[in-house]
């Protein structure tokens, strides 16, 4: 694909991207360098200071505590790139130098082994997180190579990389292992890319290939350590860590959700880049089973918190639901590899489903408290009554000891320009995956085009697009395809081309339009954005008898603050005679969606009879539901996803 | 209360009592003797020899394995009493002095400490169950000693009861402490009952009243040990132990369920042999919560697998429910001694629930496999692939490491006999609070009564009485006075005399016929048996839209074998027009009842679709429903007491 640049102009993402800026990213560094008072302290600069030998101490946070560091680069570079700031600027290169100090003059690069366990370099892969966090580390200094033009970070990780690719492989003196927690892997393809090298390439496609073999890896590891480990009991869990099988013969997500995923974009950037067909038909079968029989309906994947993992297909529990952030964040990035094998509608809607819904209700409208856990229905008495469900939590947490989610958030969200548009090598087909406000410049056949889009989306349907030409042609002839979203329910998207009603194809989930563009053409592309009830497949045990309510990209919710309790009371008039309510007072401005229910007559039952002939005793109730993205910004309280019909 | 025999002449119960001593008995002391192949080695005799100086070797099982065989001795005392077994007698003799060699000459008795841990007796009330351990023998003794009339047991038990009563107590040279896991208060109270002796009851009361006293006995005694603990982690949970408030103060059910509903049952006992005001009102709150706010249709208790534990008011998930065998009976003890502080007929109501739901359940048809935990709700393929319902087991198992719930079964079922009447002090008095078929013999007056009840029940709701004089008068003056059942849901119990249709008064849940009997007099009592819907309290969100089926005690469920699956696919029809149906072939002979039902028409989905705007198309089926007693004796699949409406 061609690199071309779009950069965001929408007052609903901006919104979101700005308080990445101004708030996420600023708080973040304090939270790294131990300055956030009353909560746990994240060790991560301190870390590196003492493995750099600036400060005496102890290796403190979690032995992957690194990645926090260079997750935090990462977003500041996509921040960089979008929007200048000199003075956040210095801080990075600070940061950047003190990641310098700390690496070994082989290149090695990991303050938990340099400070605390020196000597035992690779000796536990399957736990040890060092090839993982050297995947991060790469990812951040390829972002912030591309933001600022700097190399210093990119030849640090080079440096190291190189080391790895010098220990890794199937040669006789080489290690033939590879990561307990992926990440290197798609890492890699990001290195390969911005340099051109082909042992970059090779080195990931080593990992991947490695992955599962017989005699497996980490068994043989373990047995060398004298069975120890640091976390985990007993025998290694192969499926956990997804090394059960050899890549290309695994047919169903399995294990911790979070490195499936993450492993998953790994195999779809090398089945684009190097043909594969088995690991393409790999792909395809894993986001079938993740997609249509492990997911929510927020796009949250990962059903348990024990292993924060993937348990089996149609098991989607809605109240001690995992559906971490992180793994919502991996398939989206799965999703937008999938689109760069073959533009199809599916991958996109995927994307924009966990876009809207599980990640953006991780992050609360004040950017400083973060959902680990998306939960599809909360009682939070029984979040703190109920060991069971005490990983689930009714509001946001201000921070984590082990703080994946929040940077994670803050990197997607920052480079959410990289997953609206693709552009053919040719210049000739304009791919539009989300409709997100942006401006996206590109050339075709010498004219410099810059293809402006307006959307109102999430609360309004209409799009348009603006081509401006510039350059020795006044004429450019490409084509637009423009995604046809999964969440129509009826009809089809209204095209005009400069005002004038036009007919269109669609190829893939795509309505393409093929023509030649002149200065000033402008398309509006009329997305018909019912409110829908939705019900989920018969196998969903958990959602049998219940509907969700979706508008256009977004799942509603119901909350105690509009319903009361319990909100299981609550069901669905036969006809809901839904309404929609803009309310731009209301958690910053939305629409709110209203009907007609029946709740369960709860004055009509005494308190000596928990059981008693069924009466069935219902009274008119109004339901009021938010958008799920919003959930839990107002006082905690229940919420639930599906209502019962 | 009047000593007065009763024994159970049913064929319905008479079933289960045959299994539990043809079987489970004879079967038990194979494993105490660790001669089941396949199954965990009990290491119960074991220990006990190795602490009589018999055998060398390690002390094996848990740190309460001693238990164990108390329990069992209970039950074949319980055996013996109804059916005279020399073999088996001899059995329990050499048991029993096996038990005596184990002894120590100051009273001291316990496997663990003597053989593991010599030195650190009563060090660690909070974990190491020696109370409770002597608690068991205590009960064993008294219904040895019952059954048999040899008074060794319980010269053992008593030697070590005055050991105890010497220790602990508020004298300044004597322990202040409380075991953690309560059992020695209900059994003290036997053995005063059997002996007479004020000290045994003294040393109840001492206990129950040093419950939750501050300073925190366990608290003192963690720090003492320097804050180890041998399961547990952390600062002592006092709520898991109930001792967080003083017994008086509590209101609320909390913490492990067995704990709590066995020190509910020595408080019910205390009060009414103390008459003290303040405990009875702390039993009668508890009760509440206990059975209105906080138990199961199936008369289980205890939400939650993670402690084992009850968790808050009306929160009672189906799936991932605990639901312990263990609780259940503790509970039908519990209910015992309310109805003795107090004849009303709700107590006996939930003993009655408990009984032939969850109690009867736990047991396989073939005496040999156990459920501990009595899920309303099951997915085998969930209970596998998802970890937070691995405690959940589709199929009864054969034994377990930590054996309590078997031989808890087996002590209820052969002591039934004395759960069927309270004859008062006056013998003017005959409280029936279970309608099983027995003859209950007693005096009142210088005459001789016995009273045979002949029941129908669960399948039939004929009860007949027939009295037979015998002695010096040829009538008798007594009320019978009979539980009007709370499953009743419409009319009310025809009472014949003599053939001749009688009134009656109700108190308290029971109708009183207060007569004068003459030999041969036959009441005929005839309970509505209809099949009833059930719904639950709209508080509890887990069964918010469901219906249960009742018929007479029993609650029914839907399994795979007759419904197929997934069984969340069907809800029943508006008017689902039940039927009942004998099949005396099917599970050992039952009542099924059958109606009509809508299934989600699974035809009309693809697996493309996970989800999809709502149809709501369902197609007719039939639902078929077993009594949930019986569940889980064909092949292993879904299974559910509620049903969608």
């Amino acid at each position: 694909m061609r690199i071309t640049s779009a950069s965001i102009q929408d007052t609903f993402w901006q919104n979101y991207i700005d308080l990445v800026r101004q708030t996420v990213i600023p708080y973040q560094w304090e939270a790294l360098n131990d300055r956030i008072e009353g909560a746990e302290p994240s060790h991560a600069i301190r870390n590196f200071r003492i493995a750099a030998g600036l400060e005496e101490g102890e290796f403190g946070g979690w032995i992957f505590q690194d990645s926090d560091l260079y997750k935090w680069l990462e977003a500041v570079s996509y921040s960089l790139r979008n929007h200048p700031d000199s003075d956040l600027e210095t801080i990075a290169d600070g940061a950047i130098d003190l990641i310098g100090q700390a690496q070994h003059e082989n290149g090695y690069l990991n303050t938990y082994f340099t400070t605390k366990e020196p000597g035992k370099q690779w000796t536990n892969l399957y736990e040890a997180h060092e090839l993982y966090c050297a995947g991060h580390l790469i990812e951040a200094a390829v972002a912030y190579y591309r933001a600022t033009g700097k190399r210093k970070l990119l030849d640090i990780a080079c440096r190291f990389t190189d080391l790895i690719a010098s220990m890794f492989g199937t040669e006789p003196n080489q290690i033939r292992g590879y990561c307990g927690h992926q990440e290197i892997e798609l890492a890699l393809i990001k290195l390969y890319g911005i340099t051109g090298e082909e042992r970059y390439l090779n080195l990931s496609r080593y990992f991947i290939d490695e992955r599962g073999s017989k005699p497996n890896y980490f068994m043989e590891e373990w047995e060398r350590r004298g069975r120890t480990t640091i976390w985990a009991q007993g025998t290694p869990n192969l499926e956990v860590y997804q090394c059960h099988l050899p890549v290309r013969e695994q047919t169903v997500a399995v294990g911790h959700s979070v490195r499936a995923v993450y492993m998953y974009t790994a195999m779809a950037d090398l089945a684009r880049l190097t043909g594969d067909v088995k690991l393409r038909e790999a792909c395809e079968r894993l986001w079938a089973n993740t997609t249509l029989k492990q997911m929510y309906i927020t796009g949250g994947i990962g059903a348990t918190h024990l292993g924060e993992a993937f348990t089996f297909d149609y098991d989607l529990p809605n109240d001690t639901v995992y559906a971490e952030t992180c793994a919502s964040i991996g398939l989206i990035f799965w999703a937008r590899r999938m689109l760069q094998l073959e533009a199809k509608g599916d991958y996109a809607d995927v994307m924009e489903r966990a876009l809207y819904n599980n990640v953006l209700g991780s992050m609360s409208t004040d950017g400083k408290h973060f959902f680990y856990v998306n939960p599809l229905e909360v009682w939070p008495e029984a979040s703190m009554k109920n060991p069971d469900k005490h990983h689930v939590k009714p509001v946001r947490q201000k921070w984590f000891g082990c703080s994946c989610c929040p940077p994670n958030v803050a990197r997607l969200l920052s480079s959410l320009n990289d997953y609206i548009y693709d552009v053919s090598d040719d210049g000739k087909t304009v791919h539009t995956h989300l409709y997100i406000g942006s401006d996206l410049r590109f050339e075709t056949a010498g004219c410099m085009v810059t293809l402006k889009q307006r959307s109102e989306l999430p609360w309004g349907g209409r799009v348009e697009f603006t081509a401006s030409l510039s350059g020795k042609a006044d004429r450019a002839a490409f084509a637009l395809a423009l995604r046809v979203p999964g969440w129509i329910q009826s009809g089809s998207p209204a095209l005009k081309v400069n005002g004038e009603i036009q007919n269109y194809r669609v190829e893939s989930g795509y309505a393409v339009i093929d023509r030649v563009w002149s200065d000033g053409d402008t398309l509006e592309w009329l997305l018909p954005l019912e409110t829908m009830l939705v019900e989920a497949h018969p196998l969903i045990r958990a959602n049998a008898g219940k509907t969700a309510i979706q508008r256009g990209p977004l799942v509603y919710c119901v909350e105690e603050a509009d319903c009361g309790v319990p909100l299981a009371m609550l069901s669905l008039a036969e006809d809901p005679k839904l309404s929609e309510h803009p309310h731009p007072d209301l958690l910053g401005g939305c629409v709110v969606v209203e009907g007609e229910g029946i709740a369960i007559d709860i004055s009509a039952w005494s308190e000596i009879q928990p059981y008693r002939p069924r009466q069935k005793q219902g009274v008119p109730a109004r339901i009021k539901a938010i958008p799920y993205f919003l959930w839990g910004n107002r006082q905690p309280g229940e919420m639930s996803v599906w209502l019962r019909d």
